[in-house]
């Protein structure tokens, strides 16, 4: 496959600490709810699989946010559980109620029934990320994602969202050879799956261990980051342009593991609003000229609930915290992309989003002059 | 008042980083669900507060698990939202929906309306202290509590519970001053409520910071922290009968500003179960013969779902990462007191419960000698 040359580079750069004129940003979740066009996209593909398995659909809603805002990358519109319901899983969303398991997986014959799923069935996913890659026309990269191996066994387990954890943790601490079991095969099918999304075209990849951070100090590292490291050692460096595909781990509710995080094989440790980030540049952003991790991240999605002053002040403070930008092109050095600690609220004014991604800009070019 | 005098004074030692022959151990929520003569109990009140309000009721469920287990403490059974209620928020408990309040906080002049509460109104909480301390006739000591003033913020602005405290964290970073004069109201209430509590003989207190992790860097030292220390600096010291009274303070999540928290003019920290025992030892409980804080936890409470050999590993494995005791009597030095990282839930086998506790005062005593 062949694509338009890449217009604006500023965040594949960022990602591989190299210094940029401004510090990129983009928004998890940016295709959204709160936004009126991705409603009226998802009215019309009735349902948010039939919004996530249609390729015009996913394109169209991945882009909206571009149309809005002068964002830094386009993120691949899906879901985190395709790759379970790929396992057989049955994956439904029950209207208001977030995603629910048919066949959840909680004892030993339904863990040894589990097995990398035909890629085929997830066609939908590359399909799109071919068809968003075309559609982008180098506008700016396209990232492409999948959810951590842990995070995929929480809701393999408990077959629905939890807030307790009580029957993945169950597992995990009275059978956990099935928990590895799982573990191993999910790390497995998550490499297959992101390696597919470079193939069709993803220019880097992101993996969201959005669980990880519920986990015990012992038990995140046993049964969250030694399967993101599986999953990392099996990814291809560079896309079928010959470009580095850079990748990024984010573990929300993970600071307290940011220097164990830094052994991964990765080029971005996203960060959520806990962490303050010139704490976490000094442990592992490395400084000009020696290795260190590139930080995403952090702030508190519920600062765009403010009116556009408080969240113009808020981004300075962010940006400050991090510290004084890399400018040495000469060498790689400390950087850092812009995002929320988590995922968009809903309920987000649209506009707010405009005045915090003038303010990125604004004052990080500022700072760099 | 006077008080039969305490034959267990094994937790209070360890609060005061003092040598003991174990590692004293009680558990968070300790009288609740998970118990069948508690679900008794509160069948007959009828409701979780005709319970709670309820001296006798109060005190038959705090002593219940006592004569199961032999627990080194007993802690007050009540709710973190009495404070609010009594400052005519409307406190109800809908069948199985968890507290919710008639007319949440939300605007300035609601704000303007707060008032430290008539303590009379919290009469039966302060009753139902002396009750208890009478009852427990100096087996253990008995553990008085609050929540902190940002933690009751979070339920006075939500009106219930969250799972992105949106409302909340709106206010406070749209309207930072009405944040904090209502947390300024909420500390002086919570200092109030604390030192009846002690007066009616609580003979230590605890500060559950249960939402402080919740906020973004930088919001946490500003409207959590800052006010759990503006508790504590009304504190009384000592209790009628001249004893000292220990606080500790919990903060769930707040694991990444442990040394910000070693600040705090209290005598132990309470931990979640992502934080390492060990580097937090390192890091605030201060060596023999320096100051720093007792530490309290931190076993992942979903450990009680596994079988009693794992749930013994695991409570060796929690005491073995906060490291050798200390067992020099004649000076002050690091102390562990042993807890689970957050509430047990009521889904926990009550045998499995024994199970820990015995592991706790086995393994604890066998690494003393």
């Amino acid at each position: 496959m062949s694509f338009a040359p890449l217009l604006n580079d500023t965040y594949l750069r960022a990602c591989l600490r190299q210094a940029t004129d401004h510090t990129p940003v983009w928004l998890m979740r940016q295709a959204g709810r709160y936004l009126p066009e991705y409603c009226a996209t998802r009215a019309r593909a009735g349902s948010f699989m039939g919004l996530a398995t249609n390729v015009d659909y996913a394109t169209e809603v991945t882009l909206q946010p571009l149309a809005r805002y002068p964002l830094d990358a386009a993120i691949l519109f899906s879901d985190i559980l395709t790759v379970p319901d790929a396992m057989g899983l049955g994956l439904s969303f029950a209207q208001g109620e977030g995603p629910r398991f048919a066949t959840p997986v909680r004892d030993e014959a339904a863990v040894a029934a589990l097995a990398v799923p035909d890629l085929a069935k997830l066609r939908y996913v590359f399909d799109a990320v071919t068809s968003i890659r075309r559609a982008l026309n180098g506008r700016v990269p396209l990232i492409g994602f999948s959810g951590s191996p842990w995070t995929l066994a929480c809701y393999m387990v408990e077959g629905a969202g939890s807030d307790d954890y009580r029957l993945v943790k169950s597992m995990l601490y009275a059978r956990p050879d099935l928990m590895h079991r799982m573990l191993a095969m999910n790390a497995d099918a998550v490499a297959a799956y992101l390696n597919a999304q470079i193939d069709a075209g993803a220019q880097a990849v992101m993996i969201f261990d959005s669980w990880g951070g519920v986990l015990a100090d012992g038990a995140f590292q046993a049964f969250s980051l030694a399967y993101t490291a599986r999953v990392l050692a099996q990814l291809k460096r560079t896309g079928s342009d010959g470009q580095i595909v850079p990748r990024t781990v984010f573990t929300k509710g993970g600071g307290l593991w940011l220097e164990e995080m830094s052994a991964l094989d990765c080029e971005v440790l996203g960060l959520d609003w806990t962490v303050n980030l010139g704490r976490a540049r000094a442990l592992v952003g490395g400084a000009a000229g020696t290795p260190g991790k590139a930080l995403q991240g952090n702030i508190d999605p519920n600062v765009l609930f403010a009116p556009p002053a408080q969240i113009d002040a808020e981004v300075a403070r962010v940006l400050g915290s991090f510290g004084a930008p890399h400018t040495d092109a000469s060498r790689p050095g400390p950087t850092h992309i812009f995002n929320l600690g988590h995922g968009i609220s809903q309920h987000t004014p649209p506009e707010h989003v405009t005045a915090l991604v003038e303010a990125v800009h604004t004052h990080s070019r500022a700072l760099r002059s």
